[in-house]
């Protein structure tokens, strides 16, 4: 009778891997936690499965019933219009419910634990979690707490990992330059305080791309940096030399008054781009920016809207992207994958 | 021309039974508004409709389209991010569409009357409106003051009663232990300010339970409770011996500021529930709570989360009872019963 | 590759007319800013739509799968809960897909520009803006700036235009008095900050209304409304004289404090209408208002709620003038009309 009881011994029992808690048995995707730990099969999957949705919507098929009836909960303990806009969107594409939790508005006003919110949710039959949070391991502390139908996708937490966002540019570069062994990859900007730029440097290196480098003033660039497959540059010149690939990163404003950086001004003479910077990468570069863009911050306008960018095709794929995400992730009843 | 003799004179005349607002000339729900008053039929059938949802959902068929098409606004005069979800995922199960107005963002801001905001949505074609309200009677109020095509639902009003709440409760209780006759049933905790407890008193009434005990401090129980059929316990070790189903009401904290009760210690030590109490109730009691939970004032966890709770059960079968009095409740475009 | 060169250069080149943005290449409907510039045959169009919508859901079909996969974003930079609920409605009833953006919420807290956020949007595929903004020509400069597939409805712009109020209106009137030569109208109120009151002016001139009047204050007239084809009236008992339509206006209460008129009651002893007053025009005349009213303002309960008014019935033409105007709207990828 106890719902811990019940969901401690479903009818199909289900082993986790140890250490692994974002695969099935059977090796498929149960949650998107991390890039950390999966293996490339299953970021592939994940691209393949982005791809037959872009091609979908292509085709006008708009609309797709994947899944109907299921009911996708988002949890944002961290506000943001923007990341919660793709991952709804994404869901009613395929046909799921949404609902919108506000955390400040619903659970502490009544003394709720978090625990309580997620057990009442899960019996609302709600079959998903998208979560958001500001500290490192929520979306990892919430997975590791439901019952084997609910599964949880990462939608940011602190400053560890959000692996949809590494996902969309993966996907992004793929579309433009597939062979990732042949690649030189540079993420510029606040490697220390960005959880896109962890993302994105296990997905690059578990994806096997040929060179990864990072490009930072070193109060932005975090201890022992080198050890996650990379090479440092603090040299923007040097940096983008030759590279086909340009990530450039958001700068939170709040750093400034941190002292991570003297001024706007100053990032920007060291490390915004322009074209004249632009020009040393190779001729068919890209550039990338996760959005919001600080326009004359991190680049200069004509970088963000010229030929080389590829900013707002990030977007559309973070929809499909997310799409994919769901659609593996989802489970059965008794825990299998849904897909 | 007029909107007014247009709504009081529909093309199939609907006559309510004197006194009984709540159903119609068949006998069938019409709205639900509050448990007393509703015979036993109306109840039964509500608990059957809910059952074939539970099963339908244990089926896959997770999507319903009985109420497609069909405009559901939420109209919460009170917040309340739980009670306002389990009704708009139950809503969006049956394919509704669900509207919910924020009412003091949207009525008073222009000075608009309550009666000039329910014309004007009935005007949009919404065809139920889901109320919950600080004051007693608001739900019978605007029940009072809609067209013939329109039913409303109590979600709540101030301490009268809260009819879905109940029915959950009743429906939890029959999965477990059907035959009502042969049942002893206890409430404890705030008898006086629940419109839970009141709902459930004229419920389990209604549906014959065999001995229906309240349990609580002088202080919360209201003069004259003994007529509503129910035997006083203020001696809760007394109280649920040799019980079958205990139900605990939830402590409103603001009620210690009127000195209600002593303190929170103080009440866990009269009323809260323990494994060791529990003991003194039948092998094989259930024990039930509406939610959220007050861990260590109502209840101790190994209560909350122990073999006896079927809390989370009740917060399932919540969606399937409120889908049930919507499909019920809902009229065709004459005033006839929809379903 | 910049999606900014993409969106110039789409598959099917699209010209638009010189001076009309609002028609493509064909003549149809492709944004809908104002009434100014649209020939009578498109608002036609968009009424005879909204009959076709209004005689559906008249036969139980609630539910019109036209816009299905679609999706709308309401952009209210003005809050408005009754309209942005229509334009809701409206879209939900066409089965497209709802955004609703709060942009003070999400856009500024970023410091992202206004074009960057609907480049973003876009990019999300979301195929049509509905934009209500406090500043004149606000929904005009988004239509300019939006590629060929996406379209914007203007639900309200400063003191310029408000099109689907005055179309709905246009709509009532037609389902009572079809002849619009034959008419004449009256408009009563704050003409001089209405956008309602131009829209209208310019749909019943368009429309070829036999004689439009304006009914109103010396301080509430703007300087030269003689020249958009009205007869000016500052007393209501001549002005109201044989009419067959009445069109009250909104009195927005701020005014009051800026000396626009001196009392409300010193307004409704000048302006407002009663059964009285009501006398003096044709015996089947019908009176209109926006909502939400003002009663004892701009007219008193007898009015509002008696045998002329048809103030509800415009709220329901207001769900189906919005549908006929997204689906007439709504474009394809290549840019051309999808109805």
């Amino acid at each position: 009778m106890s719902p811990v009881d019940t969901q401690a011994q479903p009818s199909q029992p289900v082993k986790l891997r140890p250490g692994n808690i974002q695969l099935d048995p059977q090796g498929k995707l149960r949650h998107f936690l991390a890039i950390e730990g999966l293996p490339k099969a299953v970021l592939t999957k994940i691209l393949d499965a982005a791809e037959s949705f872009t091609t979908a919507h292509e085709h006008r098929e708009k609309k797709i019933e994947l899944l109907k009836g299921h009911t996708i909960a988002n949890l944002f303990f961290e506000p943001s219009t923007r990341t919660r806009t793709t991952f709804e969107l994404a869901a009613k594409r395929l046909s799921a419910d949404v609902l919108n939790i506000n955390i400040s508005a619903s659970s502490s006003s009544k003394g709720e634990t978090l625990l309580d919110m997620l057990r009442n949710l899960e019996a609302m039959h709600v079959d998903m979690f998208v979560v958001r949070h500001g500290s490192s391991g929520a979306a990892h502390f919430i997975a590791k707490n439901v019952p084997p139908h609910v599964s949880v996708l990462n939608a940011g937490d602190g400053s560890h990992e959000h692996p949809t966002q590494a996902m969309l540019d993966m996907f992004t570069i793929r579309q433009h330059k597939p062979d990732f062994p042949s690649l030189r990859v540079a993420i510029v900007g606040d490697i220390m305080h960005s959880r896109v730029a962890r993302s994105q440097i296990h997905a690059l290196n578990t994806l096997g791309v040929g060179e990864l480098r990072v490009i930072a003033p070193q109060t932005l660039l975090p201890a022992g940096i080198e050890k996650m497959g990379v090479q440092v540059y603090q040299n923007i010149d040097e940096g983008i030399k030759d590279v086909d690939v340009i990530i450039m990163l958001r700068l939170q404003r709040e750093r400034m008054h941190s002292a991570f950086i003297p001024s706007e001004h100053e990032y920007f003479s060291l490390y915004g781009m322009t074209e004249t910077r632009l020009a040393l990468a190779k001729p068919d570069v890209i550039i990338m920016h996760p959005g919001p863009i600080n326009r004359g911050v991190e680049m200069d306008s004509a970088v963000a809207d010229g030929s080389h960018s590829v900013i707002l095709q990030q977007v559309s794929n973070g929809i499909a992207v997310r799409m994919a995400a769901m659609a593996l992730a989802m489970r059965n009843p008794d825990g299998s994958s849904a897909s």
